[in-house]
């Protein structure tokens, strides 16, 4: 135990006057983390009311040389304490007790569904196949565009825009799609949203409630999830070496195809044309049929020049066109946008303009800035030549460390498929390689329909996050988790 | 332009036999890179049928040769044509073209629409029910706070916050609702979405699909647009003067009603603690019942102490809080947030925590400073002045100048209701108003089920974006309209 050297109090602004109030104890030997125990302590004292709304608590350098332990310590007990509500912080100014009446209703009562944030594991690298490189995003142009824009109109900027999206926005995206997607439209054809998610739940409600979605199996996750919580059928399609097969579409009666045929998520197949051609074809067999084109990372394609999209093949407005800037910029930009065939774009203009477009109009405005002056594209080149080197990186590392591996997926997108033969079944690799602090992910999570028993060994290594100097330890540690016992 | 040397043909074998193909014409002085010229050309080949099935192409020494440029072009061209299925790679033989049926239909682009730019009108005064006074916002404030918050850390403003939202942004609100609404909630149960209509389309979502929603008839008329595009079942409700009546949902068999009981909308009604009392009752009847408050425009009411929400009386998880910084703020800001009960709360995280806050973090964080360091409070204080100003000024100009008119609703919100009684229906009213340069609205837009023939002879007058020295104008304007001839 820690003698708290000669106070025993802890010194705590009342609103101006000072007042002593009981100084934790922090326990060296015992099982739990400093920070929680600290954390524990003054969460108490605020609950009893001992600790009063407002009181400010010490500052990190204080309560660290009082406890005699780290500043981060208390750091990690603050930052703990203000996600929980428990605690405010003020810039410049320190962390005070929030206003909180009643807590002891919500202790009690109220199992509340602990705050979602994730707990502290022991992983040092991440394999995710969602996050982006950020050390590179150009912060200061993005900065001085934000600032331009918000100096120059006042009024115009809060006022709402036009219902699918501050036009000029539009029209620079429909420009960048024309030319590096090969994407056939107008400004008036594209609606921008907030996450593929509402773009796909506008869809649900343009369409017919009697359609029957289609998704890839295995998938993108959430697809699956947003038909169910929308009440939409839907059916899963195996995919075949070519992706998606119109022969499954016509025997599940599904009506709308939600493919990704660029780089499909997550397998890494490219649609070849034959097969894009056979899919045009199944939609032009019937009226009711439609293909929904998710172009989520088309961008980043290693070798040779982008794959056109598929809606550029369309000529019978059969394909809805999808994409984002949640790959090429960052996911919490929070933009995405489609492309709307021509006698969809008239039914969504009839039936579902009431809904304005949830990006702010400062925000588009700032999208459209960095794309009209070049930063977009010059982010895209330095960004695809950066991930092109963590992927190459990647995998001479896993073909030199990795013993039973294949590598799937074309040299393209922020991701790869490993494809694992050493004995090990998905789960075990998951688990051992969380053992050596490694964070991996199953194909088994991507199939809308979990068939147990049918693990793939299938592992989804996304690279986009991880520093490129991480990447060999990260493989090494991995072959190491993955070794024979 | 290169000179094919001494040959213009390619030699290309078709099955054994050899044939005479053009040969590909290289610019050196173009933009485009020589293997995207190469590519191109042979794609259009393939695509005008002179290059078919099977045709085997030269192999890359024979054609680098003939173009007098780098095996490395030709394989990069040969390469995407293979990765877009136009040519297949067959080992040790090498290349091919691919069996590609229908490929003829893929040129000619789609008649693109026509830009639908709106027309110019010849309104001067706008009586809209929905625009806030714009020129009192603090912009100042607003940008100073802007420019601090993306000064200050990159990666993180760029990064997906909470799924439900900003968590300090949450804790603001909370406290600010608790303190000024008498909303009982903590920062858990808040999510934070981009409009009414959005946080409307997660609850449907969330509740079983066999509710029936019950709106208030007159009401805020996208409800029934945002039920019928997401296939939700709903009852209007007509209005006595308290509000809704429970009786009627009993009869009607409504699960989930919407109700906006601080300021109904568009009536201006304030429900008294008797019928608010009769609701909540009516909900805890069965467990399948809910209250939706939309608190809309709570911030302004100009006699008395604000009206406490109803969900502040709820005791059973109850009721559920929706409202926005609309019109405290702006409507294009984008920021809505609702309070969910616990029970609904674990529902919304186990089925819906996929969704992504559609509000970008920067926002967030900028809306969050604005209300901590006092700004949001400072601004309703002076807009609830002004808007107090405008509304009593508007009052006076009515009583003065129009005649067979009387005023329904509290001294609060942006509008009133002018009943008239004139011997013009509304339509007429609307119209001759908008022929002296007046836009007013109808309450007939506000019936969720129109029936012909029930003129009310209400007119919504909103008065928050006129300017207060134009109302007196756009009054008299109004009375000249409205004249019988």
């Amino acid at each position: 135990m820690l003698k708290g050297s000669d106070i025993d109090f802890l010194k705590v602004s009342d609103g101006g006057s000072l007042v002593y109030k009981l100084l934790p104890v922090l326990k060296r030997d015992d099982q739990e983390p400093l920070f929680l125990q600290l954390y524990s302590q003054i969460k108490n004292e605020i609950v009893n009311g001992n600790l009063k709304r407002n009181d400010k608590l010490p500052s990190k350098r204080q309560l660290a040389n009082s406890l005699q332990c780290s500043q981060n310590t208390i750091q990690a007990a603050y930052n703990q304490l203000v996600d929980e509500g428990y605690l405010v912080s003020r810039p410049k100014s320190g962390f005070y007790v929030a206003e909180i009446d009643g807590i002891l209703n919500i202790q009690s009562a109220a199992p509340v569904a602990t705050e979602s944030k994730r707990q502290h594991s022991d992983v040092i690298f991440d394999f995710s196949y969602q996050g982006v490189d950020l050390s590179h995003f150009p912060f200061a142009t993005w900065r001085r565009i934000t600032k331009n824009v918000i100096n120059e109109s006042d009024k115009e900027l809060l006022q709402v825009c036009d219902p699918q999206g501050y036009f000029e926005l539009r029209s620079v995206i429909a420009r960048y799609l024309k030319h590096s997607r090969g994407v056939s439209c107008s400004s008036e054809q594209i609606i921008i949203s907030s996450g593929t998610e509402f773009l796909i739940q506008l869809l649900i409600q343009l369409f017919d409630r009697r359609f029957v979605y289609a998704i890839e199996n295995p998938g993108y996750e959430k697809l699956p999830m947003i038909f169910r919580s929308s009440r939409a059928e839907f059916r899963s399609i195996s995919l075949d070496k070519f992706g998606v097969n119109p022969d499954e579409l016509v025997r599940k009666h599904a009506n709308i195809a939600c493919i990704t045929p660029s780089h499909q998520f997550p397998s890494g197949i490219i649609m070849p044309i034959t097969r894009r051609i056979e899919l045009l074809n199944w939609a032009n067999e019937n009226p009711d049929r439609y293909i929904i084109e998710d172009d989520y990372d088309s961008e980043f394609r290693y070798s040779g020049k982008p794959i056109p999209s598929l809606q550029g093949l369309d000529e019978n407005g059969k394909v809805i066109y999808i994409s984002a800037f949640s790959k090429s910029l960052s996911p919490g930009l929070r933009i995405s946008y489609m492309v709307l065939p021509e006698k969809l774009l008239e039914i969504y203009r009839k039936d579902l303009n009431f809904y304005i477009c949830p990006v702010p109009t400062i925000e588009q405005k700032v999208m459209q800035r960095f794309m009209d002056d070049g930063h977009f594209e010059r982010h895209l080149n330095r960004m695809r030549n950066l991930y092109k080197q963590k992927r190459e990186k990647l995998v001479l590392a896993a073909r030199k460390e990795l013993t039973g591996i294949s590598i799937e997926g074309a040299t393209a997108g922020l991701h790869l498929v490993l494809k694992v033969n050493n004995g090990l079944s998905e789960d075990q690799l998951i688990q051992k390689a969380e053992e050596h602090g490694i964070k991996v992910y199953g194909m088994s999570r991507f199939l809308p329909e979990k068939t147990p028993g049918s693990q793939s060994c299938k592992i989804i290594i996304g690279f986009a996050s991880l520093d490129i100097m991480d990447i060999d330890d990260a493989v090494s540690r991995l072959s190491k988790a993955w070794q024979k016992h």
